[in-house]
């Protein structure tokens, strides 16, 4: 991404603010009066009414009486996403695998800002793992994907990624302190996947791999994830990496990342030890 | 929804606008310039080069040299309508239930003008059934999920809808005459499901029942999706339809809604005659 300076003139305040009342609605809000939105978003009452009502021309929201909600046509704005990257198409098959070979979710999620952002996920059908969808947000520092998509991020956005959250603690577990927090992303350079265990929830455990594009830069990451109760950080490391880190080498292979074939070979060689 | 009159001076043109430049990416255009982008929204270049830098000031596009496109930041946008939706939450373990028993894909999907909209979806894990995702639009009339939403929608709305489709075929066994089609919005309204076969795509068939908010109203469509390789209308009917409605109104009921107890014991003697 190119750096780019914005005067303030140049930013157009009513799409801000627009954005801002649509992401006002939440589980803790699904309705809310235009007072309420005034209040959550700092808006004059007047603005909210203009931008309801233009929300509800375009079919955004929608209300009963006073009450305003948001519309399923909300969901097409990430549909969109969706289908502008192939990557998502072209992961599909290899996350349907891996949940198959491995009975457990597989996710890919890209990095937005300190966050990891879920945009492909083939769930297993437990009760337990359902409460994800696209679009989640989990805080980068502390899960495996996150870990994955900063090791390979450049040094200025780790900075500014502990700089900004300053890498708070989710559980006992979680790693805050910044320069074992860089260590840790270095050794997961070196390895080539990231096992993190209860740092974000207690019981959660998971393993992630990244992907590649064309020009090898690491624009996802791969994980599949269980809990404690299911399997160990130990058996992670040793059943599932070598799947993990192939299955995310075959992607980036479809997305036209060229993998040398010496690297290749020795995951083949990995894979039938494992496997 | 209440109606409103709203007058042109209320609406933002330029929230309006930038929504048009959100939605002008997708699987064709992936990735598109400032004058690109003035060409599929008929804007000024100027007005979307504002737009770019307002969406990039906010994280929702990114830009490499001259090409620009969505970040995953989108996703957010209809990660809060399902956190503002109580229904998907709701539905999921029914969903879940559902693909298990049937070995098939399981769907839940709101009406939004004259399209169904997937609101929620356990994949069953073949390749056939991965391209849907949550978002995708397909038209009512030629869906059962859109018939069931139909069925018990206001009779203006079903009007407008075979006005601004014009009900157009898909496969050569599409309904497309207006009559056939309130007949077959009667039948779906009386025996409680629909099953539509290969009106949307050679070899896709399904069907759905109503899911019903705390006051009776029909907010979402339950469906069960199949290939005529794998089952028939006919199967799907005597093996899928009582399951399939049975799960709908559990839905309806963890939603508030009160099914006569009546209507309940029919429904478990009919379980026990297809299970």
């Amino acid at each position: 991404m190119n750096s780019m300076i914005i005067s303030e003139g140049d930013r157009l305040q009513s799409v801000e603010r627009a954005i801002s009342v649509l992401l006002a609605f939440d589980a803790a809000r699904p309705t809310a009066t235009m007072a309420e939105l005034a209040e959550a978003t700092n808006l004059a009452r007047p603005t909210v009414r203009r931008i309801l009502l233009t929300l509800h021309g375009l079919g955004y929201v929608e209300n009963s009486g006073s009450r305003w909600r948001l519309t399923p046509r909300v969901l097409s704005i990430g549909q969109h996403y969706s289908a502008s990257n192939s990557i998502i198409e072209v992961a599909q098959p290899h996350l349907l695998r891996l949940a198959e070979q491995t009975e457990e979710s597989a996710s890919l999620a890209a990095l937005d800002g300190a966050d990891a952002v879920y945009i492909a996920r083939v769930p297993v059908r437990r009760i337990m793992t359902i409460n994800i969808s696209i679009g989640t947000r989990v805080p980068a520092h502390a899960t495996s994907m996150g870990r994955v998509l900063l090791a390979w991020a450049p040094s200025e956005l780790i900075a500014q990624v502990i700089e900004e959250t300053g890498l708070p603690a989710y559980t006992r577990h979680t790693v805050t302190d910044p320069s074992i927090f860089r260590g840790a992303l270095r050794t997961v350079k070196d390895q080539g996947w990231s096992v993190v265990s209860e740092e974000l929830e207690a019981g959660l455990i998971s393993i992630a791999a990244p992907v590649r594009d064309q020009n090898g830069t690491v624009i996802a990451a791969l994980a599949s994830s269980t809990s404690t109760g299911r399997s160990s950080a130990a058996k992670l490391v040793s059943d599932v990496a070598p799947l993990l880190v192939a299955t995310a080498e075959k992607i980036s292979e479809d997305l036209g990342h060229h993998v040398p074939a010496a690297a290749r070979s020795l995951r083949a060689n990995a894979h039938e030890g494992f496997f």
